[in-house]
């Protein structure tokens, strides 16, 4: 997806220029970073404009991890869908039938030319091992193990273009010990490595701090890794209005260096099912978040496509009709213009 | 608890001075760390004479985790109790189940105006995650998890006044491995922050090396946080006699500057049950080790309130006849005046 | 065993003198280490021809953990032998179970004047705790309890000769994480402290990473323990022929200064079952392993005496009829003379 600012109008170009609705690719481009893009072969620009899925092994055991459901996010307006693996479903699971799961999705995205990032969706300190609760609960050792395994199995398929290497970083205000920007970054390090060593050929994605939102620390001391991108998570209420200002000093100065994606963005109402801080707020957040994102070619994934989870992105399973956020961002998402 | 000194005797006050026997209090005053002393709000200073709990899954396991037995604790003389939460009772019986004894056991304390010492009862190396034996295993992660817990759980809560972290650390002549003081002080300056992350506002207490009998370190190497008390552990057979000189060099110095607790001390004779090193001496150790303490306001908690572990207490469940180690103790924690 | 040159043979002497093939003996000597040998009390110098065992969990499972299949290994020409504790076996199979095995296996070996290598065989990189495949799988927490266990155990038993620490270091080319020769280095340090106070006192073995193999970083950085021996596994695939100068710079050297076992060698023809990278090669290998180590002094053990495994010696558990590789082996072992 490469971005072309005119005078009139942003518009989109998907590069896969073959692709209509409808019609298959077996794979699409392989994707590297070229300094702070995301580029293919040709040195194309892609910037994403995607949406969450809500956990593989929570839509399977509703019955909803099926094709329709990709179609959906493709008819949305997506360019990428993001598979939220949380570890603890990972575990009870089990490896091999979760990765089955990941076949077909996979398989289905790929049909559908919508590119995928995995993200290992924990949420906590992973040097101390204690996360959020216990629904993120994982080791170290349990999430090299993940990602040996993910890019062992999916390192040459293009479709897989991004690892998110630890979806939410924290803290919780020291509730979870402590973990200073050199040990993430160490931790980082050492499961890039794995995942290229295990031949992971698509693109690393590293979180900072403070729930994915702060990436205060790469100003002074980026990881010394070639050839990744950074994530944050700006959620409406990590910063009191007007945001702007804020947001380049806490995270949108990267992309004036290196590539950046923010996977999870999304906005609720307070009257609406599961509203919690930080995600509450209005249309204004949302004009404001794609504005910064659309001027600065910056990527950006929304949370979350399920009727249950919040923001909630649509009200049911049957008609897939949009909630106030999905609204939004349904509209605001097929307004982008494909190429 | 004030001790005040005057020309006839000690007299130990208890500050609460509303509290009689059968009378219930609602909650008890918050300790905090005043030069080397545990004070309340008003600064006034509590010294501790108190007794060991046996393991609360244990006493639940046997029909003994009842008031009855809090009433008798504080029948002896007790104005503190210890709870030594052994790890694999912990997992065993599960985080759930088990808070709701340490629920009960808190509400009993309170009423009877006795204070808490929550002990993380295991023996070994947390830092190679080696222990004196399979039942003291735990991990840095459970324990981590632990305190985490707890501090949620009973962080406000007055009667909860003490956090002690790791019972009796060593290395058992490094047959467990190695750990330096250095790694030591991390691995309790970690603790320590989970513990005020989530809200623990009572007292950690540290122990240091040799079955948490040895603090020399803390002469030259203290820990540099604020509001902690140290622990020692000083049984007879850790030195010869006379004792007291060696016991300042290794231990009392620590009270110069800091507050200091013995959480456990107590004798046997060589013919009682269970009797084994280091635990084994005669009447003079109690004489030497009170006194000791009497003399420089050192609290002290005696092991242990049970009539099968070593050194019992006392001989049967029915009459908590006092064995030859509880008949001393009793009596001498009975000698103390509370106001 | 002593390697003495006449200019006629290489002849190996067994020193214990008295023992003939069923003549009991009750206990050998204890060996430790002296220089770049391995010598008993009276400094006479022992080297080893052995012969690697299967895990004896497999051995025991197939009915074949019994004092014949040492008497064979003995027939052989043997003088050691070492049993590769595979740690998912020991998990399996139960501690107290598998140790009696060992029981079993270590009477046996005392009969026959065999001395034993207890070997934990896993394959991988123990500090990110990742392995080449499941079944090598453990834990640094379990590789302490297992050296603790053993070293208990066995440790003055002079059967048991030898401790090898990990089977087969490896990051496999980065896929299994990092570790550095000085973290390698910290970990190994760590175990043989733990075995000693746990009152081992064998000889703890070494190993080099590259599927221990390589034992370069030994020339300037040597750990700083005295009383060990280093360990290669110097298959033929892993230089290309010839051999010799090679083998020097990547692990001969290290007999220079310190005693030295090759724990696996041995070879399969291309055809052979179960033949694999790196053990494909034919009886030069042997000529030139065998004359390098006759030369030099050095120990070494061939993989594997099993009819399953590869590269096997023998092709059914009826006759032991050799193998292609055990014919050459058998041969070899026999044509030394013991004293
Ligand atoms: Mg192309
Ligand atoms: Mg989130
Ligand atoms: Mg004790
Ligand atoms: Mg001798
Ligand atoms: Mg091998």
């Amino acid at each position: 997806m490469r971005l072309i600012k005119t005078k009139l109008s942003i518009t989109v170009f998907l590069l896969m220029s073959t692709l209509s609705y409808g019609f298959q690719v077996s794979s699409l481009d392989r994707l590297i970073v070229q300094g702070n893009s995301f580029v293919n072969d040709e040195g194309t620009t892609f910037v994403f404009r995607g949406l969450n899925a809500s956990d593989p092994n929570k839509l399977e055991l509703q019955g909803h991890w099926n094709k329709a459901y990709f179609e959906e996010i493709k008819n949305w307006g997506a360019n990428i869908v993001r598979l939220p693996v949380h570890p603890t479903d990972w575990t009870e699971r089990g490896k091999e039938s979760y990765l089955k799961l990941l076949d077909d999705g996979i398989q289905w995205a790929t049909e559908l030319g919508l590119y995928i990032i995995i993200d290992w969706h924990s949420i906590g300190n992973l040097k101390t091992e204690m996360y959020q609760s216990d629904r993120y609960d994982t080791t170290l050792k349990q999430t090299y193990d993940f990602w040996r395994t993910l890019a062992s199995k999916y390192g040459d398929n293009t479709t897989v273009a991004f690892y998110e290497i630890f979806n939410e970083p924290t803290t919780y205000n020291g509730a979870l010990g402590t973990v200073t920007w050199t040990e993430w970054k160490t931790i980082n390090k050492e499961i890039i490595g794995i995942i290229r060593a295990n031949g992971g050929e698509g693109i690393p994605l590293v979180a900072g701090f403070n729930w994915a939102y702060d990436l205060t620390p790469v100003l002074e001391d980026p990881l010394d890794v070639e050839g990744i991108g950074y994530v944050s998570h700006p959620y409406p209420q990590k910063r009191e209005k007007p945001w702007e200002d804020q947001w380049t000093k806490d995270w949108g100065f990267v992309k004036e260096k290196y590539p950046l994606i923010l996977t999870e963005i999304g906005f609720c109402g307070p009257e609406d099912p599961g509203a919690h801080s930080p995600v509450i707020s209005d249309e204004s957040y949302g004009d404001a978040i794609t504005a910064y994102c659309d001027e600065k070619d910056i990527s950006y994934v929304i949370w979350v496509f399920d009727a249950e989870w919040a923001p909630r992105l649509f009200e049911d399973w049957n008609t897939y009709k949009p909630s106030r956020h999905g609204k939004y961002f349904k509209k605001k998402l097929q307004s982008y213009t494909y190429d």
